[in-house]
């Protein structure tokens, strides 16, 4: 899927296309799933996959089809409760960590709640839509994008809970990894034009797009690997407080990190990584993930490095086409890459940066309930940049600003070295 | 099913007869259910209707079949972490709260478990056996008839949590209920034998058999009904601490009780219910069910009267067979009985006694690991009586003592008065 | 003090003598605090010392002075809900985990609150009274002793918290100790009349007097000892379950016991102890204290024995004087005694007994607000007998029920053996 | 106390005039309390007086006397772990939430500790110091400034939590207080220079000073009032989620906020207001203080304006002398000021802004311990600018940045409105 394809608001044939293809993927996602897999919420962070799949469609009738479809009759009016994430704006919802107790829909329930949806979303786009309704519909595709991400890292923390391990994806063979050399790419900062322009889809925190003022920097040519984050790990990284912001190091105190999320000693001495294809050996060529934003900065300060900010990362990016390993891969972990220069910006990890999750200058979120999507999480987060091997394969550019809470771990979630120049 | 068929070791032909007709009703209790309603865990306190499958089959597979099976083996050794409950002896365990994550294995491996450990047993039982050997079949037939009282108590919480409220059994029409008023019958006292007696199955907390002293007494002639307890909450019951117990009041203000667990005052101004038919609206003839000691102690207080010790409780039942009504009744939710005398002290509700589960003098607990069964848990617990419409029928008898901590409502328990002659 | 002195409700002046002694004796255990020592809570089950003289002055104010001294006027009306521990149907009262947070009223008001209280009582006691006045009087030197006993333990534990290890008392060199070795004293059981019986105080959980049977049973002569509680922790007591209750075995495990209360192994090797002294070098002969009753339980277990009921230890204790080391000894720490026979029934620790605490049959409360001054506890606690170190002398009797919750280790609980004869 | 005067690493007869300046006021801010209100600890954030005045003794200590003076003997060296707040590189130290447990040391004894120190420091100050030794005793002094707020605002907190409501302060006659109408002031942004400039003191996070592009924008002349914030909650400010960020109204919703803190609606349906004077009525005219970031937040988008970035609020201030109402006022609550133009924008109460604490581009810590005081708390807080009624004169400047979670409450926090031009 060409990302062209999915973000223009073309004609209407084109957003059906689109709007199949987003849906499709969504449903394949699953397929290897059972009904028990899809039904349990492994923590309150996570949600189940089934659910995944009924309140992306929710969205759609919620915003889309009951205001804008006339005659359109809801397939069930309680699933307005129940699939309801978090916009205060369309009612009353489901307590978030009871997600899992919902054995009622069952899954044939919301596949049949999908087919339902689908089939009026397609008599929709039958015909020419407004800009207006189009664009919400394309939001719409781009939010569940974002859930598909969810859905794989969700089950991967729900198996991963399991003394039996379960493989989401195939156990293929680990791809043979030689990554290049780390090197230090300069980038000369000055007054630099930060986030979305253009008619192209993008969230509403990517804008407005402003200048903003840049001192000489440079970045790491590619991710941090695990080997050199066992490096770390050797010199005392988990037990020295000298290389930790204060929260983070009452994290690693009352949380007992010792490694990355995912990894464990084995009887052998080595280390292992459970991944979505089971469990395997640590690979030290791979870049690290699964890190919290402490970890990551607690390695680039043991580094004598510092984290990007996102404008930095940004102004880097920005030259880049969004190119690089999704979700569309077989092998669903992050690899190395070979080759010089500035390396794997996009895919394989989100690359923690230095950056709060605040508004932008001039920012105003969208008018609706959508203005909810964003804006209101605009406090107490970490700005992370550049998609994973989680990411649906178009959904990703320059000005992209996903984020996290500074301790969340089950995200493909990375980081990439800066320093000043 | 008869219990004197059960709890006789006798010949194994019996033994094998009783064996597949507990263990088919298991299965049939959970046929109703989907995967996902099986596997979920609703609160800590519940265990998922596949943990109970599979739990029940351990018992046989890790008590009976691998020490006394030559040449058994293990359908899956990772099962036996994955599925003891809490015995010390027979090694580490999953964790309980955690039961609901294990989606793995499926519902179709646990089928599977029970086939190979039922065929497994079946070849055991082709053979007289040893009494000891024949008395821990016996025990785990017990066991298995427990759990099967918790499925149904289990799936019904799980169900309660959804606002769909699913149905466990057929919505049939309520039962005419048509109780008869409450009287007082007398009961002389004296020197008393506690405790079982005989060759007939036991639990080991219902021994030994020894004489207590009990002063005269009365009991009701029936449980406490619904509407005799809608006098209580009208009254102030759950505003006015002079009734109370202090942890009980304590209960009652953080948990913000104001009626029995499961009731709800619908918009009609009328209570409704839930029962394992759906939900219902209450009915006032109906014995009162699913409050804790703290809520039956504060009723039985405001009645001017007290809860019974379980000896006073028993020393009325020896006398009566153990009939009533159980889970192979069609209505699954206590109802009101005609009659006169001593009414329905089996079957219906546990009644709360005012008991604290202690052991009885000389108490011993069984040999090896079923030791753990019982006598490990005789502190912080009270005493019930007289089985409920959900447990098994025949598994019930005067002696049985069942205990739950005082703040436990999600089981059948209700109340019976009683006061000093 | 004697006894005898104490409990009679007799002329007023004896009544008189007795309300100053007991009144004394509690300023007379704070004159070694500070201020700040006086208003530190240390943790939600323990009570600033300030807080303890107020309650016991407040408990006179209510219960005696404004319902029973024309012309009374109250010291301060905010004191009502400021010192008011439980009492509902006294109205509102301060949280009891925020006891600590009242710096204010400082000291020297509750002094001036003590002095108002104590003019006004000594007016009252002049005449002679009521018996029902008197009785109600009685009752508040009872529970002015009972608090004087919880004000030690409270600074004791308050005084553990501190790397600086405060000591209450003078440091006095530890007694030496020879004690006697552990034999078994032989019971007949049978009927035996339990509870209280005749016109000397007595609390209402003592009554009423009821027979019991009780078959044959042994006790051990003595406590057991520091050393031997060091054997079962060399056995490794504290990390095999078989020996322990299931929520001991909880507790153990969550809160990471490895020994008594207040025993810290140094960095010597050796175990050191924490005293109303100061910390001390543990000696073997001293009787172990500061224990849950899980442990105690554990131990016993552990020892081929178990608890003793509490009607045991009652039928054992009747015939003996309620004599032994209570708060007016020089060493404030249990202490060996030597000799044979049946020793050290009363004092020095506390005896967990293997009886919850429930009800005497017919058990009333007493009538209006001190009717909550026992009986609503009943549920979730164990009985302990015999008094401490800590408790006043002339407070005890073969019939006093003290209670704590199973986990409680503040206070100088320890342990007798007992067995089946 | 002139600001300049601390300020200035000057001679060393000045820089021991400053010592004794900051010391003394240390001690005069505590001379009203009792020993009992200097101990206790009223919430985990807070601190007792006495442990700010050990503790502010303790950096002397430990940062500048034992490797500094030659021959320094420490006055007890437990105290090295008693009183450290939070530098790992300087040890072990007691837990935070048991700060009001330190009943000893008596306030005798810290206060000992204090001139013991102080006495070292004067012979240190005696002579000409190198200046990287004078710098970091005047980090210290501002260190102890920065205590003092704290004691103030602690101790506030721990009398509002009383029934007696007692006051810091004298009861004096709230002023009149008649404010200008909200104005606003326009400022043209472009590229403005942030941060700290040239040798007077400054914290590390100051700096480097850098150059920022802004946008035009403009200012309110004043903060928000309490008849403004009135308004707001007239208006269903705390019951609509429109208005907040989704962790405020979290915080909304479970923690039951209704009103700023310290305000309470009385029976007479009129609001009164906790202060460091005792309780008085609501002043309309005041600036609203005791809010978190979300009510500020809340409040500026119901007033469809937003909080100024702390980079917009340092250009406005840049050209202010930082001059206002500190701690040596006699009324020591915010009050409205008269007058035109940008007011308010130094003292009374300290501004919530629209920026998340991130480190400026090239930050860097100090070097030793003291590069712990405030790089490593870098993350999950919100910067606060321009000073309140509780700082001490001579400490604030338009560069200082001030930091608290977004869900503080008990500062002097209140909120200027900004907007863009």
């Amino acid at each position: 899927m060409q990302r062209d394809q999915l973000i223009q608001c073309g004609p209407a044939a084109s957003l059906a296309h689109d709007y199949a293809t987003v849906r499709v993927t969504s449903a394949r996602l699953a397929a290897s799933l059972t009904p028990e897999d899809m039904c349990v919420q492994s923590m309150p962070d996570a949600s189940p996959a089934k659910w995944h799949l009924a309140h992306t469609t929710w969205f759609f009738e919620a915003v889309v089809l009951l205001p804008h479809l006339p005659g359109y009759r809801a397939f069930d009016e309680r699933y307005f409760y129940l699939f309801n994430s978090y916009y205060e704006a369309l009612g009353a919802r489901h307590p978030r960590p009871e997600r899992g107790l919902l054995t009622r829909p069952t899954l044939l329930q919301v596949l049949a709640y999908r087919a339902h949806v689908d089939a009026a979303m397609t008599r929709l786009l039958q015909d020419d839509l407004a800009p207006a309704l189009a664009a919400l519909i394309v939001l719409g595709l781009n939010h569940e994008q974002q859930h598909q991400e969810l859905l794989l890292t969700d089950i991967k923390h729900l198996f991963s809970r399991s003394v039996l391990l379960p493989a989401y994806a195939a156990h293929l063979p680990a791809p043979e990894q030689s990554p290049a050399a780390l090197e230090w790419v300069d980038f000369p900062g000055g007054s630099t034009e930060i986030g979305h322009r253009g008619t192209d889809f993008a969230f509403d925190n990517e804008t407005p797009r402003h200048p903003v003022l840049l001192a000489p920097y440079q970045l790491a040519s590619r991710p941090v690997s695990c080997g050199e984050f066992l490096e770390f790990m050797a010199d005392g990284g988990y037990r020295r407080p000298e290389f930790w912001l204060s929260d983070g190091w009452a994290a690693v105190s009352t949380q007992a990190w010792q490694a990355p999320f995912y990894w464990r000693l084995a009887d052998d001495g080595c280390w292992r990584v459970f991944t979505l294809h089971g469990e395997i050996e640590l690979d030290a060529a791979a870049p690290v993930c699964h890190l919290s934003f402490y970890e990551a900065a607690a390695y680039a300060e043991w580094a004598n490095a510092r984290l990007p900010t996102e404008f930095e990362w940004e102004a880097a990016a920005a030259t880049l086409a969004p190119q690089g390993r999704f979700a569309d891969s077989a092998w669903l972990h992050p690899a190395a890459a070979p080759g010089g220069g500035l390396q794997q910006m996009y895919g394989d990890v989100w690359e923690w940066t230095r950056s709060s999750y605040d508004p932008y200058p001039g920012f105003r979120p969208l008018a609706g309930a959508v203005g909810e999507y964003n804006g209101k999480f605009m406090v107490g987060q970490i700005v992370l940049r550049g998609g994973s091997i989680a990411t649906p394969p178009g959904h990703i550019r320059a000005t992209y600003r996903n984020f996290f809470p500074p301790a969340a771990r089950w995200q493909f979630s990375g980081l990439r070295l800066a320093r000043d120049a």
